[in-house]
């Protein structure tokens, strides 16, 4: 029996929702309901493909009380830049809750992953960064580097952003954007530990597989989310970081435990266990304790995870509704 | 950068796509490619959703040397019958193999996962029944009690076939079906036992939980394919069956150890190992035996598996695309 299908194209998703405050506060009820213990969220399908210099990662989460769930492909293919090509695309399917029924088809080429990472970083900034954060710096140049700090700019409205890149042109292009679009002074800044010194915020966005950011450069009342490590030959901070922070959070510490900064501060034996480690969810709903203090240094440990899909596809469902945007299939 | 991607919806596949001996080739190649060791097919993303009384699996499969692999996507929500709809939907998405981005999107509800699962039933009673099939004997009268009968019967051209279901009614129906689709005698059999004594091949197409078919039955010759278990609570098969077998053969064993009849036979301890199960795809390329004489009680179990996905999605975007199916969209 034929249903009706919304079928919705990157185009037109760029023009229906945007990284607000409604993303993000959307984001954060989604990691309070994963709190709750009600989710089903699987373990990340993850398929390494060597031949193709490439990997596909696929994620889905059931939250009771959403009319839908996302079922998510990320297939990274590493060799798409010599061909023109972004390396990240995929998309995201929303299934109904209650039939299992196809809702809708997001054909996004990672548009919508893009925008909820960014938000979860700013649900991170919110929830464990002091309230008076006068810079935030970001370490990378990458979209993720420009979208973490419009977010968490909207959650922490800074006088000023620092931006470091291995490569200093583009460190130095996306702070000239950045200042513009943001409307405060953004300056590319070409020693990392300059920039941490001079940031109460930071938001590491790199594909590094050997530490950006060095234990020494902590200072009290430092928060970071690290939001690069997706993978578990990724690794950004000094595992010292998790030995050190007065508070380490993650988005899924099942996860973060398999690919996240966390992977590396266990492996090295510097942190002894996941006993202190909380979860964001636990922090948002006041179970656990994030920061403490305002002197308290403290870590994010962000993976991306399966409820933020089903967030962030749901919200856009309804969005796009509302526009009267997308195509309706009858399939 | 938008992309073109072919968007087709089931009523397009259902008059484009047909089981017939190409698509049974496809999957025989596809069985035969696994075997070689290289496809990377990562174990089924399995979620239990007990709160919707629904199941929702992921199967995926890149196979080096086809244009695409597939990711399909199969709920299966059970209180849909009491809706009007039937429990089993789903999409299949394709993926370039060598850019990931998405080339094709099958609306098709589960109706290419009919088509694949009905191929490997032929697949395996080409590889492993008898030459000499008179009559072919199916427990069950679903969707693929149908489908199994119609393959089978495309590589074992039989004289007659028996059905038996639980409801007598449904097994007359079915057979009148089939005698007008098939052209050669069917008739509804009220006793398992009889239908088993009078079949050369039989194939048990059944949602189970205690087995269907005694080892009571089995006499020489016989060849039994079992395709109903899919799910760890599910057997089909007297786990005797697979003790006293001269051949049990599995689509894949890690697969069938988790959730096929092989897991039953080896929690009851009847069975003692799997050193003695094979593969379907080291039995087509012959590196592994299958019947070795006329008078052997072979077994096939059958779990589904994500290379059929990736064969057959691959298969129907070719004929899509020389059918000029479908439609087409740039996102």
């Amino acid at each position: 029996m034929a249903h009706e299908i919304k079928l919705v194209t990157e185009a037109e998703l760029r023009r229906t929702v945007h990284l607000d405050l409604e993303v993000i506060d959307c984001v954060e009820e989604a990691f309070a309901k994963l709190a709750t213990g009600k989710v089903v969220m699987p373990p990340v399908l993850s398929m390494a493909l060597p031949e193709a210099n490439a990997e596909v990662d696929v994620k889905t989460a059931y939250v009771p009380g959403l009319e839908g769930f996302a079922l998510k492909v990320s297939p990274g293919f590493f060799n798409n830049p010599s061909l023109g090509l972004p390396s990240l695309n995929g998309l995201m399917v929303l299934l109904s809750s209650t039939t299992g029924l196809v809702d809708a088809v997001f054909l996004d080429n990672g548009y919508l992953t893009d925008v909820r990472t960014a938000a979860a970083g700013a649900v991170s900034a919110r929830h464990l960064a002091r309230q008076d954060v006068d810079t935030i710096g970001i370490l990378g140049t990458g979209v993720q580097a420009k979208l973490q700090l419009i977010a968490a700019a909207k959650v922490r409205p800074a006088a000023r952003a620092l931006i470091w890149g291995r490569d200093g042109d583009k460190a130095g292009l996306l702070a000239a954007e950045m200042k513009t679009t943001l409307g405060i002074d953004v300056a590319a800044c070409p020693e990392p530990a300059d920039l941490v010194a001079q940031s109460q915020l930071v938001i590491t966005t790199t594909p590094a597989r050997d530490p950006v950011l060095s234990a020494d450069w902590l200072h009290p009342g430092l928060h970071i989310t690290a939001m690069g490590s997706d993978q578990e030959d990724k690794n950004e901070l000094d595992p010292k970081i998790l030995a050190v922070a007065d508070a380490i959070i993650c988005d899924r510490i099942s996860q973060c435990e398999k690919m996240g900064e966390l992977r590396s501060a266990l492996e090295t034996g510097l942190l002894a266990g996941t006993g202190n480690v909380r979860e964001l969810g636990d922090v948002i709903s006041g179970a656990s304790a994030g920061r403490q203090s305002d002197d308290d240094i403290t870590v994010c440990d962000l993976t991306g995870t399966g409820v933020q899909d089903t967030a962030i596809a749901t919200l856009a469902l309804g969005k796009v509704r509302r526009a009267n945007a997308g195509t309706t299939v009858l399939a």
